[in-house]
């Protein structure tokens, strides 16, 4: 059987990238989703094991020493990280998975699985960042300007991704993801048990 | 603006590559197809220019010592290959063109472009293969078998290949092979210009 794939995925706030992956999920129901492991507490919106596994800083430590994350980050006095484990697994089993981190993230995972294929998201003008980020409306003007500056710096790492998607129209966004998703599927190396079974019907 | 793409797309006789590219281009009317110069006699059902440019042994020659050829090839005695210019040009308007060759042309032209992508049509079994050349009925017995053992030389060699596309449904594989084209659109290297304008727009 061949392999799966990790997909990274990445964007800025305000790149839509949340709405974007829950479509994505509605297309691609057999896709897996990568669980991150995280020491803050939970909030009320929150259910445990749906998009984070809450740990405490002791299990976590515990993880970095056997060297058993893809990637982690510090945030807010937290540990923000991607176990390597179910990654390992739904890729052996041939599935495909996604994993959402930022550029630093993204860039960790790449040094430990540099045939992963990574998709940056991004919003289709400055001004509309700007817009969606207002229109939240529930964050002071400093913090907007601080989420603003830090997209700004992610986006300026968007070259070190394989693929770009705009998302402007959602519904063609979510295409352009599905497809990225669809045509890795037919690479030569994830068809060759198919090539060598017309071969084989030779001899 | 960034550059366009040059696709190599070979498949064994069966695999029905022909009429995959006639579908291919009714979706994408915007692609260019890189015409092959050949040195034999043109056939009743042949218009110069179409797929072939019927050229001189001697203006051959003199393309094959000046390197304006990308890859070419001699059979029964004719010479067969395809002229750099066009592509070239094609690449540095931001256009993707399409070349169709065998296995051997494909591997000529991977290593004077390697940042080609190539793909290879597979019949959907070594029955069906089998099934379709023998449906052409113009063939001899023996000529219907050395075109079977040609045929699973290249399959053979279809993991030098980028992507691998099953022709068993035609719509699925045209959409298969049109998909290829549309997600490599979005390579972050052919989006560099749009990238640069949402940060220039901060300044």
């Amino acid at each position: 059987m061949s392999k799966g794939r990790l997909f990274i995925i990445s964007g800025p706030s305000g790149s839509g990238k949340d709405t974007l992956l829950v479509e994505l999920f509605k297309i691609h129901p057999e896709l897996k989703f990568s669980i991150s492991s995280i020491t803050r507490d939970i909030r009320d919106n929150e259910k445990p094991g749906e998009k984070y596994d809450f740990i405490s800083r002791e299990q976590f430590e515990n993880m970095i020493s056997k060297d058993e994350l893809l990637e982690y980050n510090v945030f807010v006095g937290n540990y923000y990280g991607t176990p390597k484990a179910p990654v390992v697994s739904a890729i052996e089993n041939g599935e495909d998975i996604i994993v959402e981190v930022d550029v630093n993230g993204a860039s960790q995972i790449r040094m430990k699985m540099p045939e992963a294929v990574s998709v940056f998201i991004l919003p289709p003008s400055f001004d509309t960042l700007k817009k969606r980020l207002l229109n939240r409306g529930t964050e002071s003007e400093d913090r907007i300007k601080a989420r603003l500056e830090c997209a700004l710096a992610e986006i300026g790492r968007a070259d070190e991704y394989d693929y770009a998607i705009v998302n402007d129209d959602l519904q063609k966004a979510v295409k352009d993801l599905s497809d990225i998703i669809s045509v890795d599927r037919l690479r030569v190396n994830r068809n060759q048990t198919l090539i060598n079974s017309i071969l084989e019907n030779v001899r």
